[in-house]
């Protein structure tokens, strides 16, 4: 991030020293700020500076570990299972995503299932350091109860993203990171932090009435997209993530805000392969693929058909040289966690 | 399916013996005759009898080719890349669903891409097979043409299914086969050829104006799910089994129901991997997982959560023994093809 705004560098040296003041070693506190810097920068602000309080308190409760012994196990070339010790979700999946880059060099596919871990920011980052290396990803990860399975009248599934990145051939990858719920979590704690409404069908209040208050969609139920479609692709994502894993799954995975019973034991699995493993033409099929639906007729008043990943690459683009501006909650951290 | 209903098993010969005139050999004819056999004994009417003809046409017209010299090449000892040479699709997955479970067995995981194939009915029944072997497998095909990208006015992706199977410690497998569209084309299909509606809120007619007709919706365009989000998950579908492994993509593949104008080319991609991977219970954890998920209360009048693939495996056991119910029109298809 050389070319960032000065500010920006300003604020990155400020939240280093916090996550250092808290235990965590230079390499951790820069790796974990680099991801909350990069949520900023891509308009994630949910994934953002509005977690770093929750951050230091869970480490500050030995519920994140600062120092973490994490063990890297090979199970083959290409297979890798990572026990992060209840590391900051950060520093296990730049760790996993770095080990399931490697296998996939020597063998064409890589497999990394990580236990012990917690909420790492956007699994769309992580993909983006895979396909900057030339290689296709998947990634998904669990998280704390949010959406009820299809049928039932309680939370369980978290928002679970399906994760998948590809070259494109271009220097803007393909990156797809959609949450299985109708809108993402972080979008919801954010504006009940700064007292702004949700969209209305995308969760009900804890009596299963719909509602567009952000705090009562809190304590209530998210909507997965697609009804029992979405529902099984939720819980295939918990299956992928934490139980094969070794990781918490079906429910189990605490709350970072408000539960501070014990570390979160998130699991996250990542997959790499080559992207000419069957063909050699890879970037130029991909790119033409992409052509060919650019060129689509498009509906009345869409200007350009994006893809995935399309349009957070634009805004990082733009805000990368401008000032972060924090909001007023996010200040008040700031200045309670350096004192 | 030895304890199948007496007249099934006269059918099955029927259907093989159809395959065999129109060229397949005895075990390609059998092949092709259980999956779409299985197709009618879950309910999954689209993808079963109603596409025979389809399939005896296309082998008439040389574009599907009933002797084909399928090439499968061996990437390495978890990767393998087969050239169907235009076959029927349901004999290229078998075999690549078979050689997908063998690499995994040999190395922990597989990963099979698969081009110049065809239609293979449901990728659930292919995961059943990894799934009876102890395996976790992720299975993605593409389509012709049914949904438009969003901001498109025209269709491009195909209904592409994203299926995802896991062993569940029971002799129910979790098979979630959901396609990304709101109904599946064959669901149209079938009820275009039976003159049945179809619910509101699935597809447009050509003029972008919605419809139940189900000949109207054939004509114009299917709704995906989720707007962007699920428009993102079948561009990533058609990347994965198109661009990836060489088949067609971005709307190449052909519709195999009214475009002779060549073989379809659809491409396929098969991950399978143990169970075993990262823990030594798997079995146990998933009993576990879905054991918890079913207990959680219900929403008034859902009897049971059920998982995916649950709804499918009962309508099979009930099936199972009884007699098929040939529509008007798929008794008229077995006796022009038996002439």
């Amino acid at each position: 991030m050389e070319k960032v705004n000065l500010k920006t560098q300003n604020l990155k040296k400020e939240i280093i020293e916090i996550f250092k003041k808290f235990g965590l070693n230079k390499n951790h506190a820069l790796i974990s700020t680099n991801a909350l810097i990069n949520a900023e920068l891509v308009g994630a602000y949910g994934h953002g500076l509005s977690r770093l309080r929750m951050y230091c308190e869970r480490i500050s409760k030995n519920l994140i570990n600062p120092k973490p012994k994490i063990k890297i196990k090979k199970i083959s070339n290409s297979i890798s299972h990572i026990d992060a010790d209840d590391a900051i979700g950060f520093v296990a999946a730049d760790l996993a995503i770095k080990q399931a880059i490697k296998n996939a060099k020597k063998t064409g596919i890589g497999l990394v299932g990580v236990k012990n871990s917690g909420h790492y920011g956007l699994s769309g980052y992580y993909a983006e350091q895979a396909v900057k290396k030339n290689l296709i990803t998947m990634i998904y990860t669990n998280a704390p109860p949010a959406i009820a399975p299809y049928g039932a009248l309680k939370s369980l599934f978290g928002t679970n993203p399906i994760c998948f990145g590809s070259p494109t051939g271009s220097k803007v990858p393909f990156i797809l990171d959609t949450s299985i719920s109708m809108i993402n979590r972080g979008k919801i704690r954010f504006a009940a932090k700064n007292n702004k409404k949700i969209p209305e069908g995308v969760a009900l209040n804890k009596f299963g009435k719909p509602t567009t208050n952000a705090k009562e969609a809190l304590q209530g139920v998210q909507l997965p997209i697609a009804g029992f479609r979405g529902s099984g692709l939720a819980w295939m994502v918990d299956i992928l993530s934490g139980v094969l894993t070794g990781g918490n799954h079906s429910g189990r995975v605490k709350d970072p805000f408000d539960d501070f019973s014990g570390p979160q034991n998130i699991g996250h699995l990542f997959i790499t392969f080559k992207t000419n493993l069957f063909v050699k033409n890879y970037n130029l099929r991909i790119k033409d693929n992409i052509k060919k639906i650019k060129k689509l007729p498009k509906i009345k008043g869409v200007k350009e058909i994006v893809y995935p990943g399309q349009n957070k690459y634009k805004r990082f683009s733009v805000n990368f040289k401008k000032e972060i501006k924090l909001t007023k909650n996010t200040k008040k951290d700031l200045d309670f966690l350096k004192r």
